[in-house]
């Protein structure tokens, strides 16, 4: 039973997937973050307010990604949705950008919903984060973002039935990333169709080894990383969708420097060695941001602001 | 010109291929050592001379593996073959078991013939190591069997060209590779020929991720060990060429142990914990030998017996 006047927020990351060879699986967050107020309301209906990032664009009604979610965590937990509802998010991660949004909201309504829950139920808020990333990962179909924003770091994942379990991996601290992002959009699910269902087993193998590369430079062997970001499952296949990405992500490695396409794109990651990022910088197309936004260690947080 | 009398002791040791996910790229060096004397005689002809394992077995002319890696090696680096050899071979790795035994013999051939010719020329039997693990792989086919014959421990492999990059991957000390053979043989060109030449997408996928987690796993994170041992690439397409080795590997993963086929097989390598070291023993089916060779750090040597 939630209690009228509840109110939490929640601060989720965004998050860089694949990072090249880690399809799927290997996630980066990033220092940019969507905040979102959620307070059940006396009066009964739904108030959806979006500054920053989507403004404008989003649904405003129950088809709000956060809302959505939120729906979904309540049935999952057996919790009775409120008859009244305000949400107020505050977002800076792009959307459509391959930055991760998507994963955004769906861990920010999820968080929220088990957070109110708990806070009505006077267990503070807190909100089991392993079971918040499983159901992430169902909604949305592959864990690596979202394992990334719920975590915080570097993170690989693989889900066995229902269940996603995430380890953190380790990060050289001269290692900062770099990410490029255009003005156009890209949606994942059109990204996702022109993939192909078969591989070649040799393709398979190169790949499998630059993921072991991958987890070996992050943590000890920054210098290995450009070779340890070549990915054979799904850049070359998207290449008509996302070709200016393609080519900075050429013109980057031809320069030494560890570029990859950021989740199903189209923007650019560029795992930089700290004294190459403003080498790496000066790649940027004109007209494209270019974000250094660190990685944060920790990731999604809760904080009650009301216990209703 | 290599002179008469200039001779050389190779060892090289043993090793486990693909530890799960690292198919064609991962490797581990095991305890076990083939040693072989070579001298460049006076005498025309050729003299191979074996003891242990493959005595009585391979060929001991000039089609024996490791004198025709020698050849290929003065070849490949213009140095012209003497008229007269002698082979002294000390064989402790057993053949076709998927423990490397045929990357041991190239490795030990090559290395015998850089060895002769710089000790002739009076540069101390001194061996590019890099240059020798691109040409066994070359010979090999993959590089993952030599590599670790080459510079001992964990490594990771990937060829482009003819070049074949290697790096090591730290292990947990509490790391215990144990390793289970059977009687039975199984060529490695055999168990090659049943693989499908392409995998679906998502396998691949999955089998990207666990290798990023074996890189993991060994050097931080043993605990995960067993997921990281998981393969989508190789095992399963194989399992009627050593369904005995399977149904090994399957009872000693449901124990919680972290096995897979070592190589082509039939060999069952389980990267165990010290603590269950003994519990993994236990799984040996009648008539297996059991082996804790330990991982030398330390791969290939060289010693110059006589520099003619």
């Amino acid at each position: 039973m939630l209690r009228p006047g509840v109110a939490v927020e929640v601060r989720v990351p965004a998050s860089s997937a694949n990072l090249g060879p880690g399809f799927d699986s290997v996630g980066c967050a990033l220092g940019v973050w969507d905040a979102c107020r959620v307070t059940v309301t006396e009066a009964p209906g739904l108030v959806v307010l979006v500054e920053g990032e989507g403004a404008g664009a989003v649904p405003l009604d129950e088809t709000h990604l956060v809302h959505r979610a939120m729906r979904t965590a309540w049935a999952e937990a057996g919790v009775e949705p409120p008859g009244g509802l305000r949400l107020e998010c505050v977002n800076a991660v792009p959307h459509g950008r391959g930055m991760g949004s998507s994963a955004t909201a769906i861990v920010t309504g999820i968080v929220a919903a088990l957070g109110l829950a708990s806070a009505s139920a006077g267990r503070g808020g807190d909100v089991d984060l392993a079971a918040a990333n499983s159901l992430a990962a169902r909604l949305e179909g592959h864990p690596d973002n979202a394992s990334a924003s719920v975590f915080g770091g570097v993170t690989l994942s693989w889900t066995e039935g229902d269940a996603t379990t995430t380890v953190r991996l380790p990060v050289h601290p001269d290692v900062e990333p770099v990410v490029f992002a255009p003005e156009t959009q890209l949606s994942t699910a059109r990204a996702r169709s022109v993939l192909p269902q078969q591989v070649r087993l040799a393709d398979a193998a190169a790949n499998s080894a630059r993921a072991a590369l991958l987890a070996h430079a992050l943590a000890s062997a920054p210098e290995h990383l450009v070779e340890a970001t070549r990915d054979w499952l799904h850049q070359e296949a998207r290449r008509g969708s996302y070709a200016a990405s393609m080519d900075l992500v050429d013109a980057l490695r031809a320069d030494g420097h560890a570029a990859a396409i950021s989740g199903a794109g189209p923007s650019v990651l560029v795992l930089a060695r700290r004294e190459r990022v403003d080498a790496a910088r000066r790649h940027a197309p004109d007209g494209w941001r270019v974000l250094t936004p660190g990685i944060p260690q920790q990731g999604t947080s809760v904080q009650v602001l009301d216990e209703g």
